[in-house]
């Protein structure tokens, strides 16, 4: 019998053990110390976020019993917000063992500070699982959309890209299949990691439309969200390929199909929303973290702007090549306002 | 003083006519034979599709007045219904003169039938112009979206792709731009053409998710909606690519934007909405038909297949290809059961 590891008992770590237990994998969900009152909420019989309760298959852990959860799992999910992923991720390497063989399944988004530099996620793990284990296979999957995780915790089909380090992965990928739960493997893992970076950004234009014009101008102005959702997607393949990347992928589930899903519904489009009324930028996501319901765009933009001046030193390349990102950056960094922002950016379209 | 005659004042030839007035351009709104009623309560003060009034300098006309109307302008708009489309180009052509000089733009979106064959209505509209004017520029522009005519009447930022027969027209186009209308010229017409009409059928797939889904799981099937955006962009860069365009186009406002808008709102994807809760995918468009609110991807998708069949002869290129359109036709045109068809795309995926 397969046996897997989830950590992160959030949204989509606790989403992910539907498929996975409906496959006869034993599943150990491993809530962080974040997580605390998810675990206790799930083991009475209600997950809080998911509003339902979880597989009675699945076993849970506090994380304390971390290293338990892990005993002879082969399959390592990883599901926590960016921010905690290099500590988080550092401890779970540090109970894994030498002779035994792990395939790791990255459900984290977002680019993150590791040794003093800003990095894609994966290139921190790897970094962190070669200090331990140098020479030894580094089975890796970097997980994509379009999946919202309260859609698949409720069975409704979804289909998440995986871009995988090596081909041996989709023979592992088969036993996660279900009806309802359908994966597309590519090659490029960096493509996805660096779409699912982004799309979390641009998924905030979408709502600050809804800030700026759903009051007075309701249901007339899909115009608008259709031509900054196009222009992200083309941004998005620019950076795509900046990274060194095939910039099609963005042109894919990865890409337009997790902004899609990303831009109608979720965490980064409310928060986009309330910024678009005009709310300071700072305050909208102080108060969405004290609710735990705080989406990875924010953080990810102030990760995101370093990042791309360490890829291409051109000073104007933000500005001529990524106006909408430009426009995203200077509304939430620099305090902008959002409407002179988003005429400037149709006017100069 | 620019002229120009707009032909069709349903929504879009009426939309359009607000950033060529403001523009100072002499607009010439007519209506065809079935518009009679527009055109009457327009000239009291309210378009009734807008609702709102047309800009004041905007002179209506009846069809009998087509002649008037055309006189001296430079700048002709089609917009009228697909299947109207080569009957009333016909008469348009008609009343133009030799020694003048006439630049076209296609707001009709689809495929038309012309002398026995099925084609894009940019084919059938050169033949018919040749036959008169053989020799003569053809000066033409196919007009893609992403443009909700409401958004545009409304004034809320749009930006459209037109789609050029010769570079010549840019500087034509730069007589319709305003603060909120954007224009982005492509030398792929053929492209934006295909796309257009591939937009309104693909759309259905998204209101069919509605049908299916809104009872029972609202809120809960935004992966399926993007996962059906993502297949249908990526089966019309196919579509594109087959009619030996450039699938690139696909992957523009052209496709991805115009598909965007198409989906989360409008004519289509209402249509598709009351087909996948099981009605009667005939009945349904008649009774739209009925009240003047039909969507043109019913009428594309029973020319669509013959025209692909005509362009690729293997019998198994559609299925294989492109199993979303396929799953479409046999909804719409075999009646099959969305469900199902939905459930077995989701399940071959």
């Amino acid at each position: 019998m397969l046996k897997a590891a989830v950590i992160g008992a959030g949204y989509m770590g606790s989403a992910i053990t539907f498929p996975l237990a409906e496959n006869n994998i034993e599943v150990n969900l491993v809530g962080t110390w974040l997580d605390d009152h998810l675990i206790e909420s799930s083991i009475k019989g209600m997950h809080p976020k998911l509003k339902k309760p979880l597989d009675s298959r699945v076993k849970l852990f506090y994380f304390p019993g971390l290293e338990d959860a892990l005993k002879d799992a082969g399959i390592i999910f990883i599901g926590i917000a960016s921010e905690g992923f290099v500590n988080v991720f550092k401890k779970v390497v540090d109970n894994l063992k030498a002779g035994n063989s792990y395939c790791f399944f990255k459900l984290t988004k977002g680019l993150v500070e590791y040794k003093g530099r800003i990095l894609r996620a994966t290139e921190a793990a790897y970094d962190i699982y070669n200090e331990k284990f140098s020479q030894k296979d580094f089975l890796w999957a970097s997980v994509g959309g379009p999946v919202r995780a309260m859609d698949l915790a409720y069975k409704t089909p979804s289909a998440s890209i995986y871009g995988i380090s090596d081909a041996k992965i989709k023979t592992v990928l088969k036993n996660f299949l279900t009806d309802y739960y359908r994966i597309i493997p590519t090659e490029d893992l960096k493509g996805v990691e660096v779409c699912s970076t982004f799309k979390n950004i641009y998924a905030i234009a979408a709502g600050i439309c809804d800030g700026l014009y759903r009051k007075e101008k309701e249901g007339l102005y899909h115009n608008i969200v259709a031509m900054l959702f196009n222009q992200a997607v083309t941004e998005i393949s620019k950076i795509v390929e900046l990274a060194g990347s095939n910039k099609n992928t963005a042109f894919t589930l990865a890409g337009m199909g997790d902004l899609h899903v990303t831009s109608v519904a979720g965490r980064n489009r409310r928060y986009g929303e309330e910024v678009g009324k005009g709310n300071d930028a700072d305050l909208v996501f102080r108060q969405m973290q004290s609710e735990g319901e705080y989406g990875e765009g924010y953080m990810a933009i102030k990760l995101a702007i370093p990042w791309l001046e360490s890829l291409n030193k051109d000073r104007d390349f933000l500005k001529q090549q990524l106006p909408l990102l430009n426009a995203l950056n200077n509304i939430i960094s620099e305090k902008a306002d959002s409407s002179s922002e988003i005429n400037k950016l149709v006017k100069n379209f």
